[in-house]
């Protein structure tokens, strides 16, 4: 694969920071950075890329025409070993926003091509440095928010999926070549492999891949978390909870003086998972209310949660308490909603909503009964925190997800052929269908709309 | 100077990005990060830091204890030839915001400590590898957010102010020489140099500093922007001035695709001008209003703003008209107000307000009477674009205006001296004071206090 332009962006947060990198990569790379890169500042002694060793790092200055820039560091790392796979340049600059934006458009006016969210990787993909399910796994490890995520995103980076695909793939080969073997002897009548044994060996590899697609959800939610609304009447408690799920957690995730926490915002990370916060400020649960637009949108968000807590203030009247059950009742999913009974400090022992079983007691002066609620909220999602660990697989990607479905329909079909007695024609067909399924994976069967939709979601600069 | 600790810290912005970058640095940057970066995944691999050439990038893999973390690029620059002088190791990891923390934790946990913001450029200048001006023009380019700005900032880091200094060092000790010189002898009565000669060196500095000086307002302008009041009656056109402004401008500092432009938020730049609005909501100028807080606080406002813009709707009637100067001639210096009427399309030729000579006419529908405005607005601070050009030094920080203020005062006091006939050692006395002033630019006479209040400012990680 070769590609006729250079590309180039800024590869670091565009804030104010210590540096910034700038990344060129392409053929032209090393003649557009030795048009803005000199090694004195009055732009006069060249650089020679070419005859300058790979992953070797150079101080100089930077200039735009004849406007110097920056003091800069160079780092040059030559075809095939670099990030893309063709000969790449960094530029370390002071980290300005103008700075940088002036530095990026030095290398756009000296040539290069601004890069496009993701082409750097995916131009690693196409170079084959990395295989498809390794760069959507460079995307999650940079979107990581909790550290399960960060884990299941380095465990696919360094092949874990990759490797489960190529194993599956030998076995399926083996299973194929046999087949074929007797396809190509077909008119002899020879039996190399007997169908029991054909059988067991599918079955065998359908249950692999039941296996890892069992892990799914738990993949889901480690990579993406939960979709979380807190509802509930007015003075139920909703703010309060939230405020106390925040705080008590908030600890983990900055780690370090000095970092922004804005990134948090409506995000909790409860037990390692991560919550997004939906607002559904509409629902305010008033009979005047009840018909009204923002109600309707309320509900589509509940709808497409997959977790929602739903408060009734203990404290408040038997009368009141029906009514909050009423709606709880029409608009919430049983098996997706918890049904939280706050303020259980206040609560009176007695009321209506206690006879319900399945209602947990809250307070927030209460820290065991946050806890409880807080295993309740994880614990239907992930069985335990040690369903990430190393070396294991957790499927995290809806597309990784539907080639194994994929796969594993394509093998019962040629489970059926076999035991129909079909001819070994359409048993290959379908295990040849499985193999081409499986390697969408990994990006060896991938059509190009498929890869610009992946790459789409990276950032500028990766 | 030596330091007995190494310091970390992650030198890129912390946000969602294809790269992170973190610095180490001290002594024991390369036995640090020999205990997290491993060549192989399994984490055997050890690299030897003191045996790899300086300047050079290896891939790797980095390690929280048997946790990997992250494949990541390591440079190695060995002491001096690093930014802080020291050895430094400079890691490269994807950009999450999980992941840099917990990749800072790192190295942290194996024995570097969190560095203070502008703890490496301190170094950098403690260690003699730039002086004072320098290391605070490396903050000022970074947080530039004008091209003139940053055309300032680089020609003060690559040590314009610096060349200053030093020339008029030398020139000084070529006074003092003289005047000591004939000290020496002084019982043998010589006279090596006369006092018009004398005095004539002295000016000649003198006048030579004065320049210098003369250039800080468009300095200060320059760095730090001007603060900007929009003020008026409701409906006056406030916000439409504000917008149309904004838009005319805007493009200017978004050159890229893909940047973010929160930063630019109540900011506008004109002419290569920053103007920061402040906010002065409260100044509604509506009689009930007249003695409240809100107003007095908005009052504080225009007295600290640099510029305000008054507003007066030139479509309203006289008696409204006449309400609106009121308040602009209690409230409003003349000197540092341009009195707009606003609406020019809908005004009355014959108004009130048309009488006064200094109103600036203004319509948005009308782009030439913006362009009087923008002209106006700049041209009180800054004369002309070419103020900021190549080798030109201008004076941008309070800091150092101060230090000059104090070099010509003690200049004086020693032409007062020669003048008045005094000993040789008071003119000595009062020299030597100006040398020591002048040295507080560059750091080579300057208190902890002072260097603490400086690097104060900068981002952590530089």
């Amino acid at each position: 694969m070769k590609f006729n332009d250079t590309i180039a962006a800024i590869s670091t947060a565009l804030a104010e920071a210590g540096i910034s990198m700038l990344r060129i990569s392409g053929d032209e790379a090393f003649e557009i950075s030795e048009k803005i890169f000199f090694k004195d500042k009055s732009g006069l002694k060249k650089i020679n890329l070419k005859d300058t060793p790979s992953h070797t790092i150079h101080f100089g200055y930077l200039f735009s025409g004849s406007e110097l820039l920056d003091e800069v560091l160079l780092s040059v790392f030559k075809s095939p070993d670099s990030y893309t796979g063709e000969n790449v340049i960094e530029l370390t600059t002071h980290g300005g926003v103008m700075l940088t934006q002036k530095a990026l458009k030095a290398i756009l006016d000296a040539g290069a091509r601004h890069a496009e969210p993701g082409e750097f990787t995916k131009r690693a993909f196409l170079n084959g440095r990395i295989d498809l399910s390794q760069a959507e796994a460079v995307a999650d490890l940079i979107h990581s928010k909790t550290d399960s995520a960060h884990k299941s995103s380095i465990e696919q980076l360094e092949g874990s999926l990759s490797g489960f695909v190529s194993n599956v793939r030998a076995d399926l080969l083996n299973v194929i070549s046999l087949v074929e073997l007797e396809l190509d002897f077909a008119e002899e009548d020879v039996t190399f492999v007997n169908q029991d044994e054909l059988l067991e060996k599918i079955n065998n590899i359908i249950l692999q891949i039941k296996k890892i697609l069992s892990t799914y959800i738990a993949g889901r939610v480690i990579r993406d978390g939960i979709k979380l609304v807190i509802a509930g009447k007015p003075n139920s408690g909703k703010s309060s909870l939230f405020n106390k799920l925040l705080n008590s957690e908030r600890a983990i995730v900055s780690v370090t003086p000095g970092t922004t926490r804005d990134y948090l915002e409506e995000n909790i990370i409860i037990n390692g998972i991560l919550f997004n916060l939906i607002d559904t400020a509409g629902i305010r649960l008033s009979e005047d209310e009840i018909e009204s637009e923002g109600i309707r949108r309320s509900y589509e968000k509940i709808k497409s949660s997959d977790l929602a807590l739903f408060l009734i203030d203990s404290s408040i009247g038997d009368e009141q308490q029906k009514e909050s059950l009423k709606y709880y009742e029409k608009y919430f999913a049983k098996d997706k909603t918890i049904l939280c009974l706050t303020k259980s400090d206040l609560g009176d022992s007695s009321s209506l909503i206690n006879k319900i079983h399945d209602a947990v007691k809250i307070s927030i002066y209460d820290d065991s009964s946050i806890e409880v609620l807080k295993n309740q909220m994880t614990g239907r999602f992930l069985k335990s925190k040690n369903e990430i660990s190393p070396g294991r697989i957790i499927l995290t990607n809806m597309r990784h997800k539907l080639c194994l479905e994929k796969v594993i329909s394509s093998l019962e079909a040629s489970r059926y052929s076999i035991e129909s007695n079909m001819s070994g024609e359409f048993i290959s067909l379908d295990l040849r269908a499985a193999i081409i399924s499986l390697g969408e994976i990994t990006g060896e069967f991938t059509n190009e709309e498929v890869l610009n939709h992946i790459f789409s979601s990276f950032c500028i600069g990766k």
